[in-house]
């Protein structure tokens, strides 16, 4: 059993009527509900949004976390740096993380790669081709060569990060930009998953396709052995 | 002054007459010319064809050369073991080693990956975009993002490649098609640089950034120390 | 249900009579007895040999094979070229491989890594501790942080190995010397892992640390969804 | 012409008479000497102290470096965040970065890998030999295999660090751990390389093997376009 928690920043859902009506249930209930869909009684999902107190992540709800997913886009620097260190200490501690879309510029992504995580971007509700360049990876078993959105928020390179340790996805989109969207790190004992379809303005959560991507990356993401505290400096005793 | 030796295939340009046309002093002789055009006195290039004697890679040429470039298509079995095998040695020696395009399956690239190096394919004169992903990358200094390419033939993902050590370039095609083509390997002591761009039936190496590309490999693959035996199995004497 | 084929060369065994005596039953049963004793019925093992016609692997043990361990060392060159071109095939399909000590210099670890897989070595019996270096790697649960060996053959850097895509192990010997042991690739579709500790002058495979590290590599190494064809060129239908 | 700033907490030799005695001139002094030896006219070294005004590392300074090398101990928190977080803008814009030693738990590069980087440690006067993996390295050049120090603080895997982009030396110590103590990376557009010998209570600084390691990584840190600002979000307009 895998314990999954959706975050969520839930703000363009109550503020912009079209989204609202996109995600009735929010970004974070599509999500969940997708992951229940593939992945029924393997994991136990619960969500947690930006308004929630402590955000929904406090550290009760954290030790009960195998796996975390977060998309935010326009309120990151509202997260607390106290949450986010506390997230950022359960991943280095074993916790997988799946960072969606807009997600790229968030604050705990951006302090677990060290770099700008800065994209090109356009909005011009492109088609999007999510292309598996590694066809043997776990996250990408089952899903379509080429995955087809059929509009989505265009990202372009270069995209600020480091080399990923393993790099599954690449997309194209209609006016010609390449996107590295399916990167995978590992950082002090947990795993990490950057996927980049998804944004508020189109209905890329509901995709079945996206939705296997997801399913499978919290499968990845789960620590074999659970999470315990992150590395940190240890006295050698002389004369061991 | 490093030593460059292009080796080229050779074939299409002396049995097709618009080949011919387009690649007058064949396609070896159109890099060579790019690679002179930028490098000047620092480098001094020769040539070799696959109807030389021994491919006109010859003990001699080797031990001479700094940095090969490998272009072929339909005779890569006609090269010779080993002459596959010199070759390789030296690479892993010190020698830096460009693949280019349609060599993704020479005997050669092959050898050094240890992988499939298959790619997918289609040529309708597809219009190229070349995106640099690592802008502080040597290679792509001076290179537009994108490099346009008006005509291509496509290769697409999944590229039966390592993971590159280092991914300069990505490339998206008028079809959708994405690929992964600047690649930067080590292997043994020399320097791998594969690049995707470049085909008989278009005027790809007379295209200015192209160039520019090329040089910029040579540059960055040029061993430093020179170049040596491959590395061996050593004996450790006891009591060192 | 893993299906797990330990090849060994098998030659030491018998021909020696100290060896013989230390592997009643093989390196390869020695392997064998470890795997099932970790593993029970989540595996099923065979042994092939050297000797066995056409080396004992077979088109069709081999595809009854989901991970295939290789212990050789003093007749590589006895293996037949035709069946290292089927293993790496397999191996390009998605089948894990585990390469063993002196198997660092086996026809088929070369053919898939592409370089000399050189090392610098002395047998004069050091300690080896087995250090890991990424703690989270499913390889290393389980596993003494160091692993203690107390007599070996020394293997030291330089190893003649690309970057490996996952370092897991590294040891160091009495003499001083260090050795990246433990190292993870992907190759095509399959998952190949190098492991250095073992040899026929030394009773490393009855260690049970050393067959913990060799029961997990199995589990990490078996393909997921399963063994196909290599990845080959495909061509692209235009208007797709 | 390199422009390099030393940097240097200054503490331990002020305070303790010993290391005073062993440094007179500072271990910035020591680092200075040992590049302006080596690379002569080929660079412009300066230093700076952590009590120096904005500890010596004011945005006119940064400015004019185009490698920082840094060492820090016992007073990591007292840089302020401002700085590190000015330091790490300007290595994702390009400046190189050699991190020295205990430096492995500064805030820079805590910040630039997004990892704990802790380590086990002991400080025994234990000999230290530095082994080259990467013989064709730029870093490793006329680097001796081993590189012997006599005696030295003892660091121990795991080292909570990113997987290396490239890892070019592994330490051995006599009581028999291991240290990936020589490890490259790249962020954003800089160059960052840990090297891990180096103490207080120790001349390593005056070893004339490891001034070259530090010589050589100051010629592979410098970035041959220059420093510019950190990559960021860019709006690509529609119709591009």
């Amino acid at each position: 059993m895998i314990n999954v928690t959706v975050w969520n920043e839930n703000r363009h859902e109550r503020r912009e009527e079209a989204v609202g009506r996109r995600y009735p249930d929010g970004i974070h209930g599509a999500i969940a509900a997708g992951l229940a869909e593939h992945l029924g009684d393997r994991v136990r999902v619960r969500t947690a949004v930006l308004d929630d107190p402590e955000h929904g992540l406090t550290e009760k709800v954290l030790a009960d976390t195998d796996v975390l997913t977060w998309w935010g886009h326009q309120a990151h620097e509202e997260v607390a740096d106290e949450v986010v260190e506390r997230v950022r200490a359960r991943v280095l501690g074993g916790m997988g993380l799946l960072v969606l879309h807009s997600g790229h510029y968030s604050k705990i992504f951006r302090a677990l790669m060290g770099t700008t995580c800065s994209v090109n971007w356009r909005d011009s509700g492109d088609r999007e081709l999510v292309w598996t360049v590694d066809p043997a990876h776990p996250i990408a078993q089952g899903v379509p060569h080429p995955l087809v959105i059929d509009a989505q928020e265009t990202y372009g390179e270069p995209f600020g990060i480091p080399q990923p340790d393993e790099l599954v996805f690449v997309s194209s989109f209609s006016g010609g930009e390449v996107f590295r969207g399916g990167c995978c790190y590992r950082r002090g004992h947990g795993r990490v998953f950057y996927f980049s379809p998804g944004d508020q303005a189109y209905p890329v959560y509901h995709h079945p396709d996206v939705r296997r991507v997801l399913a499978n990356a919290v499968l990845w993401a789960a620590p074999p052995g659970g999470v315990g505290d992150p590395p940190r400096n240890v006295h050698i005793p002389v004369g061991r």
